[in-house]
This record gives structure tokens, sequence and C-alpha cells, in this order.
């Protein structure tokens, strides 16, 4: 039975994770049958109960229809109820007494999101790292490759393009080993009953959940996290950090990719089967759209409203709230699903990217030596004084917009600044040198090397 | 081919509009005829072609894979082409031509999310209209029936719960109204081709718009929208309000349904097929949740951050967006879903609410006359003074709260006290009349009048 | 005492009204002051005492000390019993029964906050004016001016600058109409007492509600609208509005005056009396950074996350909420402020746009003629059909990117090419003509018009 | 010269660290200040340099006008420049050029903004300790102090209160553990100068940004992180983790605290100066607020829009961002000075809180019996088997609920039942234990002193 996705699949459902409803099912019911092998284990179910349930609940995931369980949550306001009773009757009597024993529906229910969640953070950071390996191809490649800085959307000063992917570099490997992080330490079991004493267990209950974690392969926590959302939250904050890191990364490649920049662009491969381009138009032979980039933005710009969903939800009152618990349910998989099909378009990205060194070089040049006017001053100061250096580079750079002449141009042709020039012995030469932009970049190699390093350790 | 609402399509897919996968696929296909009619109708489809486009699509909404054209998604960032193509094949040739003439793929999916806002938006202000009409019944039938009033979750003065059930009649009718007032100006179709122009439309776009508007009913908006998104932000106030008032309603039910407070139950009617009761719990048969306001907040709850999405979206670069666009698609239907369900539980809450008066006057009685304690004051305060009447009344009321004697007890057997009151006059009749929760209700049934009055003339 | 806007003032504190500590402050002592004329006027203070009160809440606005104050609201968990005693010293004893007389510390906050809603929106109007107005004269100015459309940004096809500013008109006249609708309609005073009912006033409270709304100007309610927040949500959609108008704008303007593209640029004027340069850098003289355009985009993106909270804020249990309610202030109050801000820098921003046609002209030639691709592909489809002429187009086009060479030289030079349609009879005037961008504009001039026209209707 | 902190400062910024305008000043001169230092050690600046920055800087720091820079932050869209102006003036010309060399604003922004995060965060972290020890005595002191647990707002099975606090505790040693990471290793100095190379201190930038950091005592980050925004989501995420700690307790003592639970309540401490009574309400006197935990809740249902409206700029361009940088500083602080809100009147709360034991027995044995529902049948499972069991006690419920008798009392009365009863052998003494909820606590002492012992291990 295939997995709705939707009619947006293709851009939001990317990431190989099914969080949609046999996603969910499929986890409820390893939840389920791991409780069973769990009670077996801890001498609280009949021998062979464990199995039993693992196959009734395989079964049961392939055979069962989401959506007709998902209508039957209207009578108790969640799915596990009528869940139970269905696997229940799948499994042979004897068996029976181990569905479920001392567990409650919201026990089922973040268990299987941690599960969900544990797929997701999988997924999610093999794809970082995938992406983190292209960009620290770039950033080696591209070590020396000269290219205009832009600040607040203006030509600020050069820089090298393997300086901007190095920046890439270090938040993906940053939010990777943040989701890193919290798929190791922070994805429990939860198992606490019907208000978190595990009372009809009688004084097995922290046995039984010793015994459910190790099944599962989650944490189990120093006591049930019912209405403690710090997991949720923490999760929630690992894909707002994978989702930024991309976010930024594809940002950047739309404006670069502008055809009046056209400093890099996503290659688009060869036509489909059907004969479509990717990226492409049928109409506009011309267009060659940034895909990934887009399909990135359009995943993590709904990330801000998830998360504030999910840290507003984390409110929940007594043993188990009335509504805020519910509202995670939905977001919860949202959110995985939408960072696990950014951080998958990321991958592609990061290896589709095609960089032209050649139109950065020319964008750097059309700036007529501007971006190095700084530069310049801080070469008469010394001569000059600070003050007197910045006015006179200052008023070669208004000249120079004015008049439409390059930078060296004002600077050597105006008869008053030719002259204080020489009379400070600047010559030619050292302008020239000034002006060269390969000579203004001050750290950006060591910065580079330093992202690289970190990646290299970081990958091992 | 049932619509897949996922595993928690009880609690949050309840609404009766189908805003996923097929949904949007019918809405772009009804999209797609209508504008095979309205090229027809301009002359610039032959004649019947409108005809055989309306048929395919009719054919095609019930037969095409949604999740299919959803993976073709990936190729071009959106469905539209792919569908498109489906579509073509299956009309004659001479109709081909008709096919998406002069649009492209924001106009088919800006038109099919108004199909749906109108669609949801109906759905809610009948459910709305329910409600209110439930609430409306409420009030009139408690207009005299007392209950204490509780601010920041502490007893305060006394109330009716007319009034209350009049404010949440207020409110339901306020968001009904603002709802249809968008349904009817606000949903507009969006055609405007490549970039906004229409021009392969020649001179006859703004003509197409019209009748595209006209076979669809919806409204002609002066020029495309592409990236002028006010009227989705309008679609998210409209929920937003609607979902507020549903809220607000849903709160006061869970926290006047808890056991300690009792003064209202939703009713759970008898157990369905399978033997269980609505509300129920297996384990503990005392149990009674009020499954509706549950839903509902757990609806509501989500709101919020969807609404923040879409309002982040709106800022949208040139004549189509790379990023913010594609965000607004899941989000926009996922908040018709949210505020369809919360509405429709909404009308069953409304109609099955349980009021017990009685324990609304037993829970008034329980404060032993505190609540009227300003209300003893303002009577002593022509004889006393304001100050010197707060003054006896407040030992008085410390007294009651110490010694726990009702505060008519604390008045008269305080010697001090009772030596005042005779020697200014008040007699034990005007103290117990003072202390009547009755006579100090102010305008509470004029407020309510006023809230049915405005009712009737809105629902007229 | 000057208000203290903070650091960022300049940027984020610009619409003129005073949304801060002082700004409170006057609007809680305004709505005293009304309450006590509204009191007299019922009868229920004594001749005099309006004017006594409304004297001292004068002189109470300009010397206390919104900071202390503000301390003591820690003690009630709001500064209206702190105010409420201060006013209270600075009144004469005969006046004092009229302060507050009937009120609780919510009727005096909220109606306090639509005092600065009143304020804030009359001045978001008036700005989204100003703003209209100038980008009305900017369509106007630019009717015929091509430039290239972008969409995913990325070219796509021509269009007029006149259109695009025609868009930005449309929205800012739609979201100053929504915003006018609802400082008109939806600000009403708030006045209940402790818990709704008025009751320390008898039967006197909705005739004193209805005096006091005369007195400020504001609507009367049906009944108190404590915990029935749309008003709220109104304030907040109508300011989503606005600020999503604006933003548009602005990333328009961050994207066109990128030096890369350099159709737009934001006049600096002269430099101010210090020597700086608006949008200047002093260390980089061809720096020219879109300050207000930057500056509404720092204002915009806040406002997604401030309604979320006052929509999730709506929620509000029995009488008064036990925290939501509180967790509006600073919120409503920094969505006004910032809104404000951003309609502010709009109009400056619109005032200042320097339009670069011949820019936009040459950004247009450099695409070669592609951008009209699509419209040759229609010339020659009667001949052709439709598949062909496609094809024929697409050949050249993809000629065209490799070889480096205007689409038209592609299509004349290839000699299959040329043989074709020297065959169908295509003359090369006939491609010279389609390749005109000026020819190929559509609607354009229509919907400028039409947007033009319409502002022209709403400024009456 | 005092901070203003507003109207509602006493509810909002108790933290102690002042974020606003005169807050941010500080930090940006200690940041000013540090660079001098460094400059000077690096051997970029004159010996004595950095003395006499620090010394204008501390001057500064006292005099200047926060809102009078601000209004300057206008010209060029941050308050940096018109501060370095300021500070220059007033260092001696010889140390002139050591004030803000290689710095570019953002250097001093942000730098400033992770020194305001680590006073908040250390703010933070040591009220969240001080009210874990609070909640640590609660846990240990009511180990055994039974209670009904509430779940969906609905009384459930027996808990203790020692449960609750103890869950109270983990979730905050939690957060506190959390908060402290991000303090620890994730703020760190932000220095790239113009474009994230440092190029004006040619290759001496990453020595003069370790010594930076070093004078700051913050971290050197691999590169400057101008666009890369994981270390502000990181503090965002520390705070959403804090405020939803204490968001769950103040929701359960809000609800708690209500008259008709009544389980815990706000102590009041005797009135202040002014006779004004903590919590209190001068009209009525029998009120007690719980201002804590209503202004806990007023700071944390802020917290969501704010952490969502910095994970959303978290999207820059480039080498600085246009807008969504501005975005962060108001949102950045202000979230800093909610969460410390919050966390100072969780300290006080849970200094302050009242537990009454005798109240929440009372309010379980109210329920006579029915939470025990789950045991007596249990009990009988083995003897009757589990369907026969829960039948007969699903009887006995419904009959007690309807007769109003407790479960004992119906399960005893009904002569089927007895009869059932007798002939398995259930004596009346298995009953009444059964029906102990002491008996019925499952894992709950487990469960507290595992939090407890995991308490204490981190508050060594």
């Amino acid at each position: 039975m295939a997995e709705d996705t939707g009619l947006f699949g293709g851009v939001f459902a990317r990431g190989g994770v099914d969080t949609g409803g046999r996603g969910w099912l499929r986890a409820m019911l390893d939840t389920e049958a791991a409780l069973a092998r769990a009670l077996e284990r801890a001498g609280l179910a009949p021998a062979g109960a464990g199995a039993a349930v693992t196959a009734a609940a395989t079964t049961a995931a392939a055979t069962l229809d989401p959506a007709a369980l998902g209508g039957q949550a209207a009578l108790t306001g969640n799915p596990v109820p009528a869940l139970v009773r269905e696997l229940t009757r799948m499994v042979p009597p004897d068996a029976a007494g181990a569905v479920h024993q001392g567990a409650t529906s919201q026990d089922i229910i973040d268990t299987a999101a941690m599960l969900l969640a544990r797929q997701a953070l999988t997924a999610v950071t093999a794809d970082l790292a995938a992406t983190a390996d292209g960009c620290a191809g770039l950033a080696a490649a591209h070590r020396d490759t000269l290219m205009i800085g832009r600040t607040l959307l203006q030509q600020a000063v050069p820089v090298t393009f393997g300086l901007v992917a190095a920046g890439w570099l270090t938040s993906l490997d940053e939010a990777r080993q943040a989701a890193g992080r919290v798929a190791a330490d922070r994805l429990a079991v939860q198992f606490g009953g019907a208000a978190g004493t595990l009372a009809s267990l009688g004084t097995d209950g922290p046995r039984v959940a010793g015994l459910l974690a190790a099944e599962l392969g989650l944490s189990c926590p120093l006591m049930p996290w019912h209405t403690d959302r710090l997991r949720v939250i923490d999760v929630g904050a690992a894909c707002a950090g994978a989702s930024a890191a991309l976010a930024k990364i594809a940002r950047d490649v739309t404006l670069l990719a502008q055809p009046e920049v056209g400093e890099v662009r996503e290659g688009s491969g060869p036509p489909d089967a059907g004969g479509v381009r990717r990226g492409g138009s049928s109409a506009m032979p011309h267009k060659q759209n940034p895909v990934a980039a887009i399909a990135i933005l359009g995943c993590t710009r709904r990330v801000p409203g998830l998360v504030a969903t999910l840290v507003a939800a984390a409110e929940q009152e007594h043993q188990r709230a009335a509504g805020a618990w519910h509202a995670e349910w939905e977001p919860f998989a949202d959110l995985l699903r939408l960072t696990g099909s950014a951080a998958s378009w990321g991958a592609e990205l990061a290896g589709r990217l095609i960089v032209d060194p050649g139109r950065m070089r020319a964008n750097l040049d059309a700036a007529h030596g501007l971006p190095l006017a700084e530069h310049v001053s801080g070469l008469l100061a010394p001569a000059l004084g600070r003050v007197a250096a910045h006015d006179l580079v200052a008023r070669a750079s208004a000249h120079a917009v004015t008049a439409g002449v390059p930078l060296r141009e004002a600077l050597l042709a105006l008869p008053e600044l030719r002259e204080q020039l020489e009379r400070v012995g600047v010559t030619q030469e050292r302008i020239d040198s000034a002006l060269d932009p390969a000579g203004y970049l001050g750290a950006a190699r060591q910065f580079t090397d330093a992202a690289l390093a970190a990646h290299a350790r970081c990958s091992k």
C-alpha cells in the first residue's frame, strides 16, 4: 500500500521517511510489539507472547487502513484504542493479555513519535553530511576563486567562493552534529501508564520500561515525560538548525543564480523520459530554475511556524494535556518531513551546483576597483594620515562613480590627487597592487582551511 | 477513491472539505476546465472545447493519482506541468489547444486554493452558525442561572451562565460574519500568465480573466495578485478569528468540566457498535472526557503557527517568489482543514453540552458569601464612609477565611462589627439581601439580551 | 520627559506613536479621565469630578515615572492598581470617588490598547496613503518603461515597471482600506468591572459604558469583550496586511537595487550635519545601501511572530485569563510600533526611489531575445503547428544559449531553421517584430490603468 | 541613569539583566573596549590604547543616551557608526586609531548580543537552579502525599504530589543543563570585518579575533558567523526549553490553586509599605491570585513567537542580510528578558508554594473510590477472568455514579456482585485494600527518588 504524500510530495515529502498515516501506524505497532516482548522478558506475559504480538503487528502495519483507524479517533480523541482493539483481535488468545499491558494511549503515540524522529534524524544527518561533503569539495576547489562579497545585497569587498562554501560547510557541520546529539541522547521511550505511575504493573513498571527501551533502542528516561515536552522541543530545535543551515545556502544560490549575477547555477542533467527538463519551462527555453534551492526554501519557510507550535504546546496540564498534546502530533511529523525534504534537496543541490569563476571575476571587475577603495585608503594612511587618506580616496571614488571611470583612473587622473601621491612617493605600481582584489582577502584562505579541517575531523 | 486523512483524521479532518491531494487535484482540474470554457466563450478556443476539457477534467479528478503527480512536482517545483500533460492527453486533439492556454502554473494553484477556501469557509460559517445557535439556546435557557465568575482562575463575583454563553455567542457571530465577508469579497481568480501580463493572449487577457471568474463564481481582481498575497492573509485572519472564538469556548468547557468544578459536561450518547463510549475509558468507568473541547484545542493550538507562516510568506519577490509561494500551499490547506475541524467539533459541542445549574449554585454557595464582600462594602459605605466600610468588611472577610465561617456569620458575630452595624442602622435583613448573589448581577441580563438580539438579527 | 525608544529606535520606532511606557501611561490616564467624565454625565459622580480627574490625569501623564509604576506591577500582576492609587492622591477628595469607579484593571488596559491602536492605525493609514501616492506616481510615469519580468528569481518575459509599481499600489490600497475599516469599526471601549457584569454600578453599567465610549470616540460593544479577543486579532490582521504590502515592495527594491541589476536605488540626499551620508559607508564610498527597504524588512520580519502570539493568546479562560491576557500587552504595542515604522519607512522609500529605465532596458536587451522565445513560438504556430513551432524555437534558443548569440541570430543563422521559416513565409521583419519586447506586454497597461483608477477612487 | 523597563517591567523585566537600550549600549562598548585591548596585545595599536578606549567606553556607557544614538540608527540602519563616532571623540587622539579597527557594525552588535546572552543565561540558570531546589524540597517533603492524578483535566488514578514536583524538577534540571551548555559552548565572538575576511587587518585577523575572544571570555569561532545564525537559534532553543519547563509548572499551579481544587496556593507574605497585599485585591478580600504563576505564563506565552522570528531570520543573504539580521536584535533581547523574568518568577514561586495535603486527600476521597476501579478490576481478574472482572467493576462503577454512592458500597451492595465476590473468595478486606489509593501508586516513589538523585548529581 503506497504512502499518500499528496499532490506536492515531490517537493515536500522527499526525505525518505514516511511520516504520514502509515508511517505513524508502523511506529505505533512497533511500539506495541516491543512492549509485548518487554513484558515477556519481564516475566509478565507468557512465553511466546512477544513473538506472537510482533507477528500480528507486522501484519497489521501492512494491512490496516490508517484513515479508517483515524476516523475512529473521533470517539476518544486519539487512534490508539481502536488500534489496540484491532491488534488484539489479530493475536492468539493466550498472547492477547500482553497487548498494551500497562500502557496508555500516550505511551504509544509519544514513543512512536520518537521512533519517527529517529528515522528522520538519521536521514537528515546523512543528507546533511552529503551536502557538507559537496560544500567541502566546493570550498577546496574554489579556495582561490575571487568573487565580490555582498552585504545588505550591495557589493562590498572581495571574498573567495571558497570562503562562501566554507561558511555553508561550517553551519552544515554544526547542524549535523547538533542533530546527531539529539538523536543519540534525547530520544527516549515513553512509558507511564494512566497517569505516570505505571500503577497497573505494581512495582514492575520501571523494569518493563527499561526492557521496552532496550527493545526499541531508545533511552529510558528518569521518569515518564508525559507532560515534560523538552524532548519534543529538542527535536524541533535540531530541525530548526538543520533547516536554517540549508535555507541560508538555498537563499544564496537563488541570488547567485540570478541571470544578472550568474555566478552559480543548478545543473539540470538530461531530460526525463517524458522529455521534461529539470528546472526547465516548456515555453521559455532559456529558463533554468534553481529547483532544489527553491524547494529547500519552500520547506524551510514553514519550519518557524511549526517550531513555534511545538514550543507553545509544551505548556501541558497535570498528567496529560487537554489539547496541547494533541496539537503536537501532525506538526511534529510535518517538521521531520520538511527538514528531511530540505536536507535531501540540499544533498542534490550540493552535488549539482555549477560554479562560474569567470563570471565571478567579471562581476568583481565590473565594480571598477571600488571594492578596493578601503584598501587604497589604508595604503595611503601612513603617509597622509588616516583622515586625509580617506578624504582623498573618497573624492576619487565619488569621481569614479560620477564619471563612470575605474577608481584607478580617477586616482591617477585628477591632478591634485596625482600630485599628492607623487609627493608622498606612492607609485602607480603600489596603487595597482592595492587595487588587486587578490591582495585584499585577509584571512579568507585561513578560514576556509579551518572549516575544511574541522569538517575532516567531524566526518571521521 | 477515498481521501487519505491519516491516522488522526477523526480529530483533525472533520470539517467535510477534502484539502488533501485529491481535494487539490479536483480544484485544479475545476480551474483548468473553467479556463477552457472561458476561452471558448471568448472565441479563443473552438466550440465544444470547453465541454470536452470539462469532461476530461471530471474523469481526471476521479482517476489520476495525486501522489504520482506529486512525485513529478520534483522536476519543476510544482505539480501543474505534469497535471497539464495528463489532462491534455485525455482531451480530443481539437480541444487540446484550450488546455491551460494563457495560464501559468501559479494561476492554477492559486485559483484552486481560492476554491478550497470557498468550500472550507462555507462549511466553517455553517458550523459556526450551528455552534452559535446552540450557544444562543444556552444563553436564553440560563439567563438567570447563577454561577461564580472567575478571573485569573480564581473566584471573583457572581455572573450567570447565560452571560457566559452570550459571550461565546457574540464572538462566534463576529467570527462568522468576518469569515462570510472574506468568502464573499476576497476570493478572486488568479490569472496572469508567465509574469502577470497575460501576454500570450495579446489584449484578450482581461476579458478571459473576467469570464474565468464568472465560470468559477469568484471575483475578478483589478490585476493578477501573483505576488500580492493579501487575500491569503485575509483567509488566514478569518480562520484565526473563527478558531479563536472556538478555542475560548473549548477552554472554558474543559475547565468547567473538571470534576472539582463539574458545572458542565459533554454528553456522551450511547456507546457505538463496538461498545466504545464517546469520551470514555475502558479502564476507568468514571471518566467522561470532554472530547469535542479537547479536539477543538488540538486544532486551534496549531492555528497561530500556520497563520504566521502565511504572513511571513507574503514577502514575495518580483513576479513569482522563489520558495515563499511554495511555502503557502500546505499550510493554507492545513489552516482550512483545522479551522473546519474545530468548527465542526464546535457544533457538536454546543449541541451536546449538559449544564448543571445545581452544581453552579453549589460552587457559588461554597464561597460562603465572600464573592459578595464588594457588595456589602458598597452597602455600608454611605453610612460609614468608603474607607471605613471597606476596612470593616475586610476584617470580617479575613475572619471568615481564617475561621472557616460564612461572611454573614463573620459580619454578625464579631461584637465590634455588630455594634457598628447597629449604630448606623444596617439591619441583618439588609446584609442578607446584600449577600444574595442574585442581587449583584449588574447588567448580566442586559448584556445577554443584547447578544441574543444581535444573534437574531445576524441569523436572518 | 523623552520617550525611551532604545538603541534601535531610528529603525523600529519611527511611526510617530509612542507605544512605550509613557505612551501606555498616557492612554491609561486618558481612559481614567474619560471614565470620570462619563460617571459625572451619568450622575454618578459630583459635578466637576470629571474635570478634576482629567486635570490630574494630564499632570500624571507628564510626571509619573512609567518604570516606577511598572515595578509595582509585580505585586498584583499589572500596573493599574498602583496607577489608580497615584491618580487618586492627585485628585481633590470630593472627586476621588470618581476615579476608577466601576472599573477593573483590565478595563483600563484594554481600552488604553484600543487608544494606542487608533493612534497607530491612523498614522499607518496616512503613511500607507503617502506610499501609495508615491507608487501611483511611479506607475503613471513608467507606464511604458520596459523591464524584464522575473519569476523564481529568473528572467521570464517582459513587463513594465509601471505594472510593477501598480502591483505595489494595489496591495497598499487594499491594506490601507482594511486598516481603515478596523480603525473605524473594531476599536471599542472595554468596560465590564470585576467579571463583566458591571455589578458595582447596579443597573447603570451599560449607560456609563456608552458615555465612556462617547468620551473616547470608540465604539461601545454589545457586551464587555474581556475574554473575546477578536478585536485584538483584527488589529493584528490589519498590521499583518500593511506590513505584507510593504515587505513585498521592500524585497523588490533590495533586489532591483543590487549593483548587478541596478534598476532602482534609494536616493541618499545630502549628508547630515555630521557628514554622514544616508545609506553610505565611510570606508566604501561606492556603497549606497537601500536603508529604507532594509529597515522595512527589519520591521516586517517580526510581524508574523507577533501576530502568532496574539492569535495564540486569544484562548482566554472564564472572565479573565491567567497569563494569556498579560501576554498580549507588549506584543500588541510592538506590532503597532513596527507596522508604524515600516509604513513610515515606506513613505520615505516611495518618495526617494530613483528608477533607471536605461538599465532596465539594458538588462532586458542583455537577455538577447530569449524572453521573447514564447512569442516567436506563438507566431510560428499557425504555420508550423504548435509542437513543431515550439521545437524549432527551442532548438534555436538552445543554440543561442550555447553559442552565446542572440536568439534572432540563432533563428536566422541555422540553415534548416531559415529554410523552414522561408517555406512558411515568415519574414525576417516578422521575426524582428516578434522579438520586440514592447510588442509582448499583453495587458500590462490595462492593469496599470485599472490600478491607478482604483487608487484615484479610494483616495477621494 | 535608570533603565526604562516600561509600564509592565515588574512582570516582564524581572530577571536582573538590562536588555534595553542601556544594556545593549554597555555590551557594545564592552566589545569596542575589548577590541582595542586585543589590538594593543596584537601589536596593532599603541601601548595604552586599550586602557584609554576602555576608560572612554566606561564613561560612554554611563553617559551616552541610548535613545539619541538610536535615532541616528535611521541614517545607516544601525546605531554603531554613531556610537563609534561618539566613542572616538572621547578617546585621546593617539588611541583613536584603535577604536573599531578592523571591525564592522555587525561585529559589534553580534558580539554584544552574545554578551547579553551570557548575562541572561547566567541569571536564568541560577534561577532555574533555585526553582529546582525548591521543587526538590517539595518532592522530598511530599514523597508520600497522595493526590488524584488528572489527565485531560479529568480525574484519573492516584499519584503523589512528590511525583508531580519530581516531574517539575526533572524538566527544570534538563532545561538548566541545556542552557548551561549553550552558555558554555555556543557563545562566540563575532569578528569578520566588512565581509568576513578581516581584510583590513591583513593576515592578523584571526590572531586579533582570538585575543578579542579571550578579552571577553567568549569562544573564538572557526570563522565569522555573520550569516550562520545557528548560535542565535541555540540561544533561542535554550530559552524555549527553560520557558517550557517553567510554563508547565505555572499552568499546574494556576489549576491546582483554583478554589474548587485548592491543593496549592502562592503564599502572599505581609502587605507592602502601601498596604498592598501580593496577589490581593482591595475590593475582594478573599482573593489570592497566584501572581507568580500568572506572570510566568504572561512571559512564556510570548516565547514561541520570538523563537519563530529568530528561526525565520536565520535565512540570511550572502555576507550580511538585508533585514533578516536587523529583525533579530529586539526579539533576541526580548527572549532573554522574558526567559529571565519567567525564571526569576519561578524561583519565587517555588519558594512560596504552599501545599495543602489535606485538601489533596479530600479531593481524592471525594471521587468515592472510582479512581481505584482499575485496581479492583485487576484484583478480580485472576479469579473471574479479565473480561468478566472488568464488566463487574464497570457495572458497579456505573451504579456508583448513578446512585451517588462510593464504589465500595456499590461493589458490596449489589446482590449479584456480592455473590460473585463471595464465590471466588474475594473478601471485603481485599476490596478495601484495593480501594486504598496508597496501594495503587506503582513506581511513584521510585520515580521521585530517581529525580531527586539526579538533581543531587547535577547540583554538585
